[in-house]
């Protein structure tokens, strides 16, 4: 049966007993857990070691002693380990190593958490530990494995738990399987409209599998931290806790060159120093180390407080990108007011405003597609001038489109100047952004695409170009 | 017929044509607008001229190439005065100065919204004036007026336009009239609970006409400035402006001592010096000139930063009091790890625990009434101590009173320490308290009731046991 779009047809007949249903679709995406479905009809299988280990989880209203229920607390004594993690309505989680004799306990008994109470009173002595109430128990063990193929055919995904299962100790668990889904996301809408190649999919695979990876390797050293080593932390354990608390964040995920992330731009070296290329007859301008650093290929964008030029408002640059679909190209163009930098961003604004370029075959795409933000494209300006020297009216159209309401659209320039109550005028400084401005290019999910001067946009379009679809629909 | 509480009964026949219903009601809030049917009822009038001038209102989509289109801007030319404010969805509303004459012909049209289109395209030129939509639009004549009675027999009260009626240029309407509310509320409900003496009812009217004649005040001057002063900005309206943009907000209004809010305390003075008069066996401590300088009697208490000394979360500590009809006392108990001071505070905390204290009596009578949160009193610690340094189980048991979930209240004790990630560790400085600590009591809606050292605790309790009821309900 021939589908178009994302359409599927299923055939059934629910009033026959064991009837079989037969689902005809276009895409599959298995989000079905550990025990996935989706990923056993593929033939595959998580990997990796489940060690023989068990651990207690009790969620109470705890009446005690130690000072630090209320904090994040992870305890090492001589009669065992255990883990408190404080909760909303006074709730307090506890992760407690149980002998596997005490598991057999917790079973026999029908889950009585008052099994579980009872390892955690023995860790936490000499404090008195009560509970007004018990919420919750259970016992698991401990498995740490991944899935070494996350789509096949770019026709059958697979996501979350489904590809990878670990400790629910890092808290990880939800953020990284959300993460799954949002990367499949928009790719997958893409390709569904025909904005993008059926081979953007391939991606999903080649940049989630080494986060599956890197979770599990992170869960099997905080696990082990806290089996082994009892009264003492190990140097391991400590690091490991420490980038919990800092790169284990979604935004701490780089994703390495592909399709949709650019190789860095090498640059001709001229006697050892490195230079931009000529473009658009503009002198070559020497490359700065530490140029752009917070704004790091394949890694999502830090956010900034920018003001909007027009109202002077503030906003967190990272929420002005909407999440629908659309790619963003932010230009800081520096300070406008000086002749050399307005002639450069100028000269951007006409290059991108030019027929040829990647941008306008786009825009008509989405002109004939009523106006669908997937996988379109907002032009943004960022320039570090005093908005009050500068009239929103006198820059180039491209930051302004038509708006059928106020003539042109207010809401694509902003300016790194200090705002009247709450800070802001660093963007600049934070990113590294050198006086000559810069590009960068954000996929739909944030993730830096391409990065460059001014002068690189023609990098910028090869990259947009080669992602075209090849006949627009 | 006799009422209990706030209980009202009322007599109707809606089936009968010009029926007449009968409401019989302990108290009348008249909250009913600026011809309000119960302020005449009482024979008040709203004082005070109504100037000959008529000012158009415009709501529009407007395209225009005046640069600060989207940026509230006053223009003054040579062919009139207008205002621009940006609102919501790209709205911008302008309130332009009219003739008589256009007047007229604005309401012989109908209320056509192009006629007051044409005054403001007189006033932008050579600017470009038009717009995509017109969404609303009218013509007002100006009345600086207000009532010199707020309240009557302590049983009649007016709140908002029936009390004061001006221009809507400064914004403050809808501002005032709620907080004539909410200065009201909580007072009418500790009374018709019997937590407090029906004279506090007699506080509104002397808190609030001192709001309403200076909203007058000010609004006049506002007025006045738009209106004269051709192309140029005299001093008054300069300054006017600026006192809109900071002590028009509700924070700045300070009330004068009354039955809730304490008169200074006088020292004794020694040789010149002010001394705190010598309290529980402790030394007489020098009073500064400055101490205190951010808590005022009669203001809001600004917000500062402090964490929960539990669990290390940070909370602005205005957000920690709640609108429920309840008093806080705070306590600034500074570094409890010195041994003086700790004792201060157990000083301190033994006074309020004692059955002879206010605290105590309130605590009795809430606990026989189902502990109702109006008119009941919670008492917080603040201290400046390293927190990971004091063990919360060791305080006076006053700052943690026992909870039937947890064992004692974690949520009653905070330090001024520096947070994880957002600052703080500076309240004691912002609000320019000693090292020696001090107590603020706050009423229901904030405003400060009192403040003094930690040995005028006597103070504190003499305010309080004055509002007590005579009878405990």
């Amino acid at each position: 049966m021939p589908l178009t779009g994302a359409e599927a047809s299923k055939t059934s007949d629910a009033s026959v007993e064991n009837a079989q249903e037969i689902i005809k679709a276009k895409y599959v995406l298995g989000c079905d857990g550990a025990h996935s479905w989706v990923r056993k009809q593929l033939g595959l299988k998580l990997e990796g070691a489940s060690r023989d280990v068990s651990w207690g989880v009790l969620d109470a209203f705890p009446v005690t002693d130690f000072p630090d229920i209320r904090r994040r607390s992870i305890i090492k004594s001589e009669f065992g380990n255990l883990m408190i993690i404080p909760r909303e309505r006074k709730l307090v989680r506890t992760y407690v190593q149980v002998s596997s004799g005490l598991a057999e306990i917790y079973r026999a008994s029908d889950g009585d958490p008052e099994v579980i109470m009872q390892a955690v009173r023995r860790v936490m002595q000499p404090y008195r530990f009560d509970a007004s109430r018990l919420e919750w128990s259970t016992i698991y063990s401990v498995g740490h494995r991944y899935c070494r193929e996350l789509s096949r055919y770019d026709r059958i995904f697979l996501a979350g738990d489904a590809v990878h299962t670990h400790s629910p100790k890092a808290g990880q668990g939800m953020n990284v399987s959300m993460q799954d889904s949002y990367n499949l996301g928009w790719k997958l809408a893409s390709v569904i409209h025909g904005v993008a190649p059926p081979s953007l999919l391939r991606t999903y695979h080649e940049e989630r599998l080494p986060v599956a990876k890197r979770l599990i390797d992170f869960d099997k050293r905080i696990c082990r931290g806290m089996l082994e080593a009892e009264n003492t932390f190990d140097e391991d354990h400590r690091r490991a806790l420490v980038e919990e608390n800092t790169s284990m964040s979604g935004l701490a995920v780089t994703y390495e060159p592909n399709l949709v992330i650019a190789k860095p731009i090498v640059r001709q070296t001229n006697g050892g120093e490195k230079l931009n290329p000529r473009v658009n007859g503009h002198s070559p301008l020497p490359m700065q180390p530490d140029r752009l650093k917070a704004i790091r290929l394949g890694a999502r964008m830090p956010s900034a407080l920018v003001l909007s030029h027009a109202d002077s408002q503030p906003h967190e640059l990272q929420r002005i990108f909407q999440s629908t679909g659309e790619w963003n190209l932010v230009i800081f163009g520096g300070n406008i007011l000086e002749e050399e930098q307005r002639q450069r961003v100028e000269s951007v604004a006409a290059s991108l405003s030019s027929p040829e370029s990647v941008v306008q075959r786009m825009r008509s795409r989405g002109n004939l597609s009523h106006h669908s933000t997937i996988g379109s494209l907002s032009i943004y300006l960022v320039h570090s001038a005093l908005h009050t020297e500068v009239d929103i009216g006198d820059l180039p159209e491209i930051f302004r489109l038509p708006d059928d309401d106020t003539g042109f659209d207010y809401g694509k320039v902003f300016v790194d100047n200090e705002s009247y109550h709450v800070g802001g005028g660093n963007a600049y400084d934070e990113y590294g952004i050198s006086p000559h401005g810069c590009l960068v290019l954000l996929r739909p999910d944030q993730h830096v695409a391409f990065k460059g001067d001014l002068e690189d946009i023609g990098f910028f379009e090869h990259l947009l170009d080669s992602i075209q679809p090849e006949v627009i629909i």
